[in-house]
């Protein structure tokens, strides 16, 4: 792991590293903030941010706020960039397939599969990479918007036990149902939909054993909030289920990093109720 | 006036405007913050905040995490873009002069005096703006980074008066006396150095009457700090001249908005003294 940025922040340090993926096959770049416990050398808990489409690992480091939140609580936050890139990776032109837009799966179908296996690599290689470089406990929690929103639940409900907590900005609850899902279920899955279901979030909680309270912020002036978030399939999916979820829907909001910052700190305190208890 | 964007943010709205400026003889973006007491009409504080080289509107909006101090204060912050732009707008193809650094002084030279008056629009022509389309009060203070802790410091020193509370972030305190300023101030004012003296604080504040209380941020870890910003010699004029100043040297800390964004609670509360005393 290389070390390409460090700017001191809140009495933490704000970083960026790169390092070469084994799962994806590339150099990838990852955000870590490190609060001032993690520096005096104390074990912190982990928060995982997975950004949403277009996003690399800048996004959110340099526009959720979060590092004061982050410090306060004494959480390190890993934001690992949004796909494989580079040359030999596939894309497309497209903004919503390809580099910057790789949904958090383990795609199977050709041009993707060698490359684009971002869940495996958020999932396995990120925390086991990120545990063993820095003050890190193994109290981890997940969170993302958008895409990363999607990614943030599926990976959780994907991998019980493994996190402490999930939140969502904004997310993509049932892509199985929505355009942008749709378009990059059949890229990356083939267009057999018996193998899509487990990729959505909709899906997973009919059936998750382990029942990890969701928390999701939705602002009500989204303008992908009809045509591609369509939280209601998620509170409908966890009444059925009895899956614990607080919605929250949040008016005048947009799909902006403006609505993730005003509403960050409530999901840190989410989250630190799991992975600091006092 | 024109408003361009905007965005609920922390239960206000982060908007960014387009007007004709007859100063400048140009279209200019200007970023308005609007707290939620503004929303509801009550006649709030104001803060300018100047970007610094490089800078538009945007950064300080996107970066600095202002919003949630300013929803919780009660002010407005103005961030405008740093200079008149666009076709036949006078430019250079360095960085540190003509489009994205104007210096906010009145250019008196070719090609640079038609449009380069950025003093007079941030200190006249844009509070009249702002006091006259938003529930502002003539309550006002001015802050900034970089080239923009010198147009804050220059423009409180040049108006006695206009400006109750100035802060500034690694502030160019003495543009005659480093390369950034003897470069800007040469092509905007000419070769006669007689004419530098009113651009820079450090002269200035030998011979201020009004001795506004100036708080300065400077990051120990600021590679311009010895080339280009010296905040030492503010600290000898200020006190030769027994101007009251607060210069915090913090260490680890860089030329960065994660910089900014560290310390920018401590200028609020030093505006908020000035500006709304409890």
């Amino acid at each position: 792991m290389e070390r390409v940025e460090q700017h001191a922040s809140f009495g933490g340090r704000q970083e960026v590293w790169q390092h070469a993926s084994a799962t994806l096959g590339v150099a990838m770049k990852v955000g870590v903030y490190l609060p001032p416990a993690a520096l005096a050398g104390e074990k912190c808990p982990v928060l995982y941010w997975l950004s949403g489409l277009t996003c690399t690992e800048q996004n959110f480091i340099t526009k959720a706020g979060a590092q004061a939140l982050a410090a306060q609580h004494g959480f390190i936050v890993v934001a690992p960039d949004t796909s494989p890139r580079g040359e030999g990776v596939a894309n497309d032109p497209a903004y919503d397939l390809g580099q910057g837009a790789g949904f958090y799966l383990n795609a199977t179908q050709t041009p993707w599969a060698p490359h684009f296996r971002m869940q495996d690599y958020v999932a396995e290689e990120l925390p086991a990479l990120i545990e063993q470089h820095f003050a890190a406990s193994q109290a981890r929690g997940i969170f993302g918007h958008s895409m990363g929103g999607h990614g943030a639940l599926v990976t959780a409900l994907r991998h019980p036990g493994r996190y402490q907590s999930v939140s969502a900005f904004s997310p993509i609850v049932a892509p199985t149902q929505v355009p942008w899902g749709q378009k990059a279920l059949a890229a990356y899955l083939g267009e057999d939909r018996s193998s899509w279901n487990a990729w959505d979030a909709v899906e997973l909680v009919k059936t998750a054993q382990e029942k990890l309270p969701l928390l999701v912020d939705q602002g009500e002036a989204d303008e992908f909030l009809a045509s591609q978030l369509r939280p209601e399939l998620l509170q409908a999916a966890c009444e059925a289920a009895g899956h614990p979820l607080t919605l929250r829907l949040q008016p005048g909001y947009d799909h902006s990093y403006y609505f993730i910052a005003s509403f960050l700190a409530d999901h840190f305190a989410h989250h630190a109720k799991a992975l600091a208890p006092r």
